[in-house]
């Protein structure tokens, strides 16, 4: 066997969604199924198709870009995005920023200390700043799925609905975590949030410090690797200091405005499913010819939420 | 002033490293010291220089990484790395792997399912294959800066000699974290460890289930950027697939093998330095223009232990 194979072997469980069919996936004895083997036992019942009308379709030169909105958790700026994408404001714009270990930020690049304030989009029909959605009350009523191995920043974290969500019991508040992927608003000194027209991805390490501080619009469920393999902007904070370095968008969609056919086809584990259960405990406690020590913990920005091609059939 | 000024702002603290002069970086009333305010008042005496037997100049045709060896951690891992780089064993192999959220790993091309074993490059005086050092005895005698906020894997967590560490007092053992652009020894399945011939830095969310299953051989002081932004694979587990698509390595090189005006001139932050600890403290507890809630915590592997270039003055 290739002495590389077993390094595939060893890296395996942590690869995103389902691995080809590769001789490091197979079998052995009593060993913890890996991700690949635990998705290909889901039942179709255990995945949704997001909501047409939360399913952004970013078009890059790199590729699409998948991003579903949260409006369980930031409805008012969900409905500003909304807004934004039906008028097409996002269409030719570009990606100003990648710093990082942080984030992708998109934007209208006039809306820079260098930018032409003249030329800068109006924003039409929606909202220029919005009230802070940066927690919620506790909805008991939304499913949750509780990790069990605590958090360095939160009293409770879990899953509710497809996003990492941390919870505080004692103020009765809950909130969407920036975890890798997770898709901000950035904004202006508060108290008002902004309005959606400049968005962020996490690229990096999470940087939980913004939860609370930021209010989070959703989370890419495919195209990650188009915004984090970036090069990263040299100017100050990763911004692209010369115009040439963006990467123009070609288009933002929202899938309920394109006709069936054009629609992205895809699914997302429910993050309240037996498999997804048994994925998180998989990671949890690892056991197999590569791993000796399994951690017997899981941190919850270390959770990928699967999302696959959905198939026609159902 | 723009609107995306204060945007730079609420980012900045996140912002690895000295930020440049910016109308973001002025400091208001009783707002939280930025890290490059810190930074700017740091004595010469925080700052060290790593010893050019530690340091790594690896050159790739984006540009020059730079990387700190540990051998107070994994020692035997350290001296074969040496051995490998003074033969030049990594002149001309190539980054073959870059799996998003991830690792980036580097290896002898022809070590692969597809390769041919007969091209092999031989491993000269190196061993090829090491005891395990995936954690030792807790060494009182190196500086220790714990952390306040406990860790979701490991009873204590802190920084000892610029490295992430995590501990455990009650088996006497502690061991370097796979925090973002740590580097680690990619091998068979054990119990021995790889060689050091094949490596991977840390790219993504911190996959902290390595900890304790891989030898961990250092960190990425400078150069991040490099291996982080490079195209993603589209094979399995992020290889490339196709040999064009891999990096060459142009060279690797020991600091101590260089003559003085070739050998990169970088210091790095003491991490038992009070301008460290200020740096800790100020990202727990950020209150300015923009944070409305501080996080009143801190991770581990979101810490960013800064390295600059080294004046010559000291």
């Amino acid at each position: 066997m290739s002495r590389l194979v077993p390094k595939l072997l060893g890296f395996s469980l942590l690869c995103a969604l389902a691995l080809p069919a590769a001789r490091a996936d197979t079998p052995t004895a009593n060993k913890t199924p890996t991700p690949k083997e635990l998705l290909e036992k889901s039942k179709p019942e255990e995945w949704r198709k997001p909501d047409p009308r939360n399913l952004l379709q970013m078009q890059l030169p790199q590729g699409k870009v998948l991003i579903e909105l949260a409006p369980d958790f930031t409805p008012l700026h969900a409905e500003n995005i909304r807004t934004l994408v039906k008028e097409h404001y996002f269409d030719k714009l570009a990606i100003v920023r990648v710093q990082d270990n942080f984030v992708t930020q998109w934007a209208d690049p006039e809306d820079d200390d260098k930018g032409d304030k003249n030329k800068l989009r109006p924003l039409g029909k929606a909202k220029k700043t919005l009230p802070p959605e940066y927690t919620r009350a506790i909805d008991t009523k939304l499913p949750w799925t509780a990790l069990p191995d605590g958090d360095v920043y939160a009293p409770e974290v879990g899953f509710s609905e497809g996003f990492p969500v941390a919870r505080d019991k004692a103020t009765g508040q809950e909130w969407l975590t920036h975890c890798y992927g997770m898709v901000g608003v950035a904004r202006d000194v508060g108290p008002e949030t902004g309005s959606g027209s400049s968005l962020y991805a996490v690229i990096g390490q999470a940087p939980r410090g913004l939860d609370r501080n930021l209010a989070i619009a959703g989370r890419v469920l495919q195209g990650m690797e188009f915004l984090s393999a970036l090069p990263r902007g040299t100017g100050p904070l990763g911004f692209y200091d010369k115009p040439e370095q963006r990467v123009t968008i070609e288009s933002v969609r929202l899938a309920s405005e394109l006709p069936e056919n054009e629609r992205a086809k895809v699914e997302v584990l429910r993050t309240d499913s037996p498999t997804f259960a048994a994925m998180i405990e998989a990671k949890r406690n690892r056991r197999d010819d590569f791993y000796r020590n399994p951690a017997g913990k899981i941190d919850l920005c270390s959770i990928n939420i699967p999302a696959r091609e959905a198939k026609a059939t159902h």
